[in-house]
């Protein structure tokens, strides 16, 4: 599968995304060594037992030590601090990456603490579920999903070639595009639905106790769906609201606009204009499918986990 | 797998939820006689040549000549118009009943049309997909869900007996509420989850075409879920929007109220209040869970049907 060798990875921070890295690596044969850190001792503990790493440090400096790669998988809020931390110890001419879900914040609170000769390219695997941890990660995590990079100006680009071929070796398909587009496209795809499940899950919780629990009972008509996104990491989302906080705020404000408008149709019982928008969504929902990044089959809601997805 | 027969069951409408039924009756050999009846010829012909009906009639006043049990599956908006029509052949002492997703607006369309002698018993089968059309529906569909009888004052006690004995035998748990909790309860189950999908899909499609294309690239990364929502059948929820409409205000209402301050939250950098939203919400995963309205399995996003759910 891989033609893509590191000796030495160093993963920093071991949750979903830097656990099903280190099984992919490990799935692949990418590196020589897989060098794991995360913050608690339970953690690095778990990731050793597990084994998706070959050894962990007590900081991030330590780690990092030695590495042709390294992979700062923690939360966007953090990135800029963890990166100060390790900075000393990145190995001149060495590649240097993160995961994070919004680029702009992150080239900002990373790019003053790369070192000159270290290659510093920002990323972000568009993959994930709504769990977290050590435990959480698996090797396939990655297949047939997209990762886009966002390298800044004068990236070499013998470098971008080889975080290039790791993505891939990893399973993904990789894009490249400019920080502040990623940031607005991944504001509509991911952030703005993030948020509105929040918001309508938040909103229930809110209800009287024993409404909460016919809601319970009848979740499968359509809100179950949401609480599966609102069950996601709240320290991740937290970051990414406050790191991306312009592009949110432009799409929750047209997506209010909608929806003030949908209500207004509705008080008003404007037949005509619900179908319109009602019909018009489907067009979506075609494309969607035809670009292969859903299936036709019908939804029964809850469903066989995928067998292809885990081994 | 059942006890209970009807000698004639006649389907008024052959979409999605009529096919299911037809279907099901079918499975559990539940009637001697299945007659259907469908407004266009071709959904007529397809029903027939599928084979979930054993005969179809040109009006639905023929199709429930002798019927013991009448199923009116057609969209809420059109229930009383379509019972006025089948009216004057209702059988005496046969029973009546719809599967519509609102209870009260059907009562009161429908329950004037209702001769003396027959037993209306309105009907909710919570359960769907978001393909409509007689070629749409299959056997399991009603396995394991909910099916809600909202029994007016003054219900026969042996017919409401005999109808939930018949949504058991095409494999739904039945319970019984009044139909005002009923709307209320759904308007925040079904109706809200539905309209906010609709929404979010509708703000995309606003967007610029080259945006649209790139949307549609990265959905996975959350949109993708609500696309499926939205691609429900329009008329039907069209008409669920005007016939429930002050519960779906109230709802929609509150969750404007809480987006507005998320809002607030992510413009002034508020992370703690963020994060204890976004803390709060998966506790509502795990009841749910906890409830078996879902697995707890990860969602990859695309993953495959459910062979226990398709035969």
């Amino acid at each position: 599968m891989s033609s893509v060798t590191f000796d030495r990875i160093a993963i920093i921070g071991l949750g979903l995304i830097g656990s099903s890295i280190g099984h992919a690596i490990k799935r692949g044969q990418l590196a020589g060594h897989i060098a794991g850190y995360a913050r608690t001792e339970d953690t690095r503990k778990t990731a050793l037992e597990i084994g998706f790493v070959d050894s962990v440090h007590d900081t991030a400096a330590e780690a990092v030590e030695g590495a042709d790669l390294t992979l700062v998988c923690v939360p966007v809020g953090i990135c800029g601090q963890v990166t100060q931390e390790l900075s000393p110890s990145l190995k001149p001419g060495s590649i240097i990456t993160d995961v994070g879900s919004v680029k702009q914040a992150v080239i900002t609170a990373m790019s003053p603490h790369v070192p000159q000769g270290v290659h510093f390219i920002p990323g972000h695997p568009i993959a994930g579920t709504e769990h977290s941890g050590p435990q959480s990660g698996f090797a396939t995590l990655f297949d047939g999903r997209w990762c886009i990079l966002t390298p800044v100006a004068g990236t070499d680009e013998q470098a971008l070639q080889k975080l290039t071929g790791f993505w891939q070796a990893c399973g993904s398909m990789v894009d490249t595009m400019a920080p502040d587009h990623h940031d607005q496209v991944l504001a509509i795809t991911s952030h703005l639905p993030q948020l509105i499940a929040y918001n309508i899950v938040g909103t229930v919780t809110e209800l009287e106790e024993d409404t909460q629990s016919e809601v319970t009972k009848f979740s499968a008509s359509g809100f179950r769906d949401f609480t599966r996104l609102a069950a996601s990491d709240p320290i991740m989302w937290r970051d990414i609201c406050i790191a991306n906080r312009d592009a949110i705020l432009e799409m929750l404000g047209r997506f209010t606009e909608d929806l003030t408008s949908l209500q207004r149709s509705i008080r008003r019982g404007d037949a005509d204009k619900l179908q319109e928008l009602f019909t018009s969504t489907r067009d979506m929902r075609r494309k969607i499918v035809e670009a292969g990044q859903d299936t036709p089959e019908a939804d029964f809601g809850r469903h066989a986990s995928d067998d292809s997805a885990k081994d």
